[in-house]
C-alpha cells in the first residue's frame, strides 16, 4: 500500500491557504476558531472527505468526522478512527493540526486505491479549537468527545470580545448536531509533527510515542519591599527579585537532578516572570511566576513540585520573603495503547520505515481519547524542533513516509 | 532664632490640597507639572512669598525664586539660596519637595522675626519638574539653571500627549523671562526627606548630607532560545531567564561584596526585568534588564558594573545565552560642600539639635546646583523609609526641627 505524496502535499497546501501568513523565513497561517479562515478551512475538509466518499458530520461542538465503511465492513462494528485539527495558534505553522487530519484521509485513500478491505469502518476526525486560543485553554473538540466538558458548557464558552462559542460555530455554519463519542471507537491514531529535534538527530522518520506527559502549571509568588533603589542599604532589602531568581534556579536545578536520577524525560520551566513595579529605580516588591512541570511518570513531576514548594520555604527563611504557592492545573501522564503501538511499529516494518519510541512532552487531543478506547500518537520529524512559528517544517517525504506508516496501521486496526 | 511649626505645618498642608489623594493609609498628592494641581500649587507658592516681602520672579522655564534682600543686605552681593520642588511622583507624599520649599521660606520668616541681619539676600526656590514624570528624566528646572540645558530644548521637552513644557508652562501663566543662574549663588542648601530609615532608626532628627551618589543606570539583555516547555528536554535549552536569574544574584552578590570590602554605601539593584515570550509554557527565549548601581565613590560604583560585566560573558560561555550590555546614564557622586555642610552642624550645635553626617543615595537638585555653587543638602526623618507613597510621613516636630537648622545655616551662611 502507497500513499499519493502529491496528493497530500496539496491538501495542505491547499489548507495552507487559509489565514496564510507569508514571512521571510516560512509559511504560517492563523486559523482562530469562528474566523473566515477557520470556515474557509472546514468547508474545504468537508469538501475533500466528500470527494473521496466519505459520510461527513459535524456534531454539536463542530467537530468533524468522515466515516468510510467499505462493503469489506461491518456497518455496526466500532470504528478506527484517526485525526488531529484545522485551527492553529497565532502565526503557527502550516503542519501542526492539518498535518494529521489529512494524512488520515490520505490514509483512506490509500486503503481506497490499494483495494485494502477493512472490517471495521474508518474515521477521519477534525476536532475543534485543538489549541485553545479563543474559547478555552486547549483541547476543546476532544473535551467534549470523551464527556469531560457538556455540549452545553462548551458552547457557553466566551471569546474575548463575548462571542460565544455556539455563536461562532453558528455563523460558520459549523453547529451541527449529535455528539461524536470517543468511547464508540475500536481504537484511534494520531499523526502529528514533533514540535523536538529527537527524530532528526537520530535521522528515524516516524516516532511512536509511548506515553504524553502529565503537565502541572503552578503559580508561584514572591512578595519582598518595594523600595528606593539608591536611598536603600543592601542589608535593609527585601529584594523580591533576587528571591524569585533563586527559586527560577532551583527549579531549574530539580529538574536536572530528576533527569539525572531517575527519570531522563522530566522537564521543569519558569515559564512566565512578572516583576513589580518593575521600575531599574526601584528595588522588586513582587514577582508572580508560571511554573511547568512535565513527565511520563508522575512521581518525578511530584519531585520537581516539591522542591519547588522547598525553594519558596527556604527563601521565606533565608529572605524574609513571602510566598504562595499554587497548583491550578494537573494532569497525569497518559500512556499510549501497547496494542496500537504495535500496530505502527508493524506497519513499519511491512513498509521498510525504521520506527522509534519517544514520549510527547506536549498535550494532544489523543490524551482525551486515551482515556475512553486504544489511542496511539505517531510523530513526523521537525525540521530544528520549531513549532507554533512560521518557520515550523516537515519534508513532504516525511509527511508521506509517516502517512505510509499511519496507513498501515489504520488497516491493521481497521481489520484488513 | 526659632521657626513658627504651626505655621509651616500650615504652608505644607495647605500645598498638600493641590493634587489631593486621599488613601486609607496616609495623604498623598499628585502635582505634576502643567497640570491644574500644579498650576494652583505655583499660585499658592507666590502667594505666600508675597506675603513674607519677597520680591518674586519666574524664569523661562518656570523655575520660582522669591528674594528677602533686607536692609543690612548688600543688594549687589551674591545671594544664599534655600529651596526645593512642587511637583510630585503620581500618588506621592506631601513632604518630598514641598517641605524644603516652605521650609526655605520659613526660615526667611524666622530670621525676619528674630531680626537677624544677613549682609546677602536670601533666595527661596521652586524648581520645575524634579521628579520628571512628565517631560523629561528628572531635575528638569535644576539642569537649566545650571547650563546642562538651554532653555530652548527644555521648552521643547514632550508629554506623551504630544504638549510641550513650554506650552504647559504658558497654560499655566508659569512662562517668565530670563534664567536662574545657580552660578550667581554663593551658597545653596536643600532640606528634603530622607527617604531612608538611617535618622529614624539613630533617633537624631537631622541629617547632614556628605556626598549624593552618583548613579549608573545599565541595560543588560539575555537571549536564548524560546522553546515549548514539554517538548524541549532539559539538556537542549538555552533558557535567557535562568542565564538572567544568575545575572540578578551576580549583580546582588557584587554589591554585597564591594559594601564588605570597601564601601558600606554601595548598592546594585536590578530593577526592571522583562520576559519574553512570558507563557507559562513556553522556555523564556530572551530577558531585558535595568541595573541601578551607586555609591558616594566612583570606584566601587565601577567595581559593580564590571563584575556584572563579567557575569554576561560567564554566561555567555556556560549557558550558549547571547547578552548584550549598555550604560546608557551614568553620573558621578556629588561631595556637598564642606563649608556649608559646617554651617548646618554648628547651627545645630548653637540650637541644641543633635546632626548626623549620612549620604543621599536619591538624586537631588542639589545635584546640580552643586556643579557651581556650594551647595548642601538637609534631611529630615521618613517614617520607615517610606516616600513617593500617600503613606510618606515626617512629623510635624521634626519638619519644624530640621528648619531651625536650615534657618540657622543660612543665617550665617548669608553673613549675618
Amino acid at each position: 500500500m502507497d500513499v499519493d505524496r502529491e496528493r497530500l502535499r496539496e491538501d495542505i497546501e491547499e489548507n495552507a491557504e487559509f489565514g496564510r501568513i507569508e514571512t521571510d523565513s516560512g509559511r504560517g497561517r492563523t486559523v482562530l476558531t469562528g474566523t473566515e479562515a477557520n470556515r474557509e478551512a472546514r468547508e474545504h475538509l468537508v469538501e475533500r472527505l466528500e470527494d473521496a466518499g466519505l459520510d461527513v458530520r459535524i456534531d454539536a461542538v463542530g467537530n468533524v468526522a468522515g466515516r468510510w465503511t467499505p462493503e469489506s465492513a461491518d456497518p455496526e462494528a466500532a470504528p478506527v478512527a484517526a485525526g488531529s485539527h484545522l485551527d492553529s495558534v497565532p502565526e503557527g505553522g502550516i503542519f501542526d493540526g492539518p498535518l494529521g487530519v489529512y494524512a488520515a484521509l490520505e490514509a483512506v485513500r490509500a486503503m481506497q486505491d490499494a483495494g485494502v478491505e477493512p472490517t471495521r469502518p474508518v474515521e477521519v476526525v477534525s476536532f475543534t479549537e485543538e489549541e485553545g486560543q479563543r474559547f478555552a485553554s486547549g483541547l476543546l473538540g476532544s473535551s467534549v468527545a470523551v464527556g469531560e466538558r457538556t455540549v452545553e458548557e462548551a458552547l457557553a464558552l466566551e471569546a474575548d470580545d463575548g462571542t460565544t462559542l455556539g455563536e461562532a460555530l453558528e455563523a460558520m455554519g459549523f453547529r451541527g448536531e449529535g455528539l461524536l463519542d470517543a468511547g464508540e471507537w475500536d481504537g484511534w491514531l494520531e499523526l502529528h509533527v514533533e514540535q523536538s529535534e529527537r527524530l532528526e538527530s537520530a535521522d528515524v522518520p516516524v516516532g511512536v510515542v509511548t506515553a504524553i506527559t502529565g503537565i502541572t502549571h503552578c503559580e508561584a509568588t514572591v512578595r519582598g519591599e518595594a523600595n528606593h533603589a539608591g536611598a536603600t542599604p543592601m542589608d535593609d532589602r527585601t529584594d523580591a527579585l533576587a528571591a524569585a531568581s533563586e527559586f527560577v534556579l532551583d527549579v531549574e536545578r530539580a529538574a536536572n537532578e530528576v533527569v539525572a536520577e531517575s527519570s531522563d524525560t522530566a522537564v521543569g520551566t519558569v515559564g512566565s516572570f512578572d516583576v513589580r513595579p518593575n521600575a531599574t529605580n526601584v528595588v522588586p516588591g513582587a514577582v508572580e511566576m508560571g511554573v511547568d512541570v512535565r513527565d511520563v511518570e508522575y512521581d518525578s513531576m511530584e519531585t520537581v513540585v516539591s522542591r519547588a514548594r522547598e525553594s519558596l520555604d527556604r527563601l521565606e527563611g533565608e529572605r524574609g520573603v513571602e510566598t504562595e504557592f499554587a497548583r491550578p492545573f494537573d494532569l497525569e501522564p497518559t500512556p499510549m495503547s501497547d496494542r496500537v503501538r504495535q500496530s505502527a511499529h508493524d506497519a513499519g516494518e511491512r513498509a521498510g520505515i525504521e520506527t522509534m519510541d519517544l514520549h510527547s512532552g506536549a498535550a494532544h487531543d489523543t490524551m482525551h481519547v486515551a482515556e475512553k478506547t486504544d489511542a496511539g500518537l505517531l510523530f513526523a520529524p521537525s525540521r530544528d524542533g520549531i513549532s507554533h512559528n512560521p518557520k515550523e517544517w516537515t519534508d513532504w517525504d516525511d509527511c508521506a513516509t509517516a502517512t505510509r506508516v499511519l496507513a498501515g496501521a489504520l488497516a491493521d486496526l481497521g481489520g484488513a
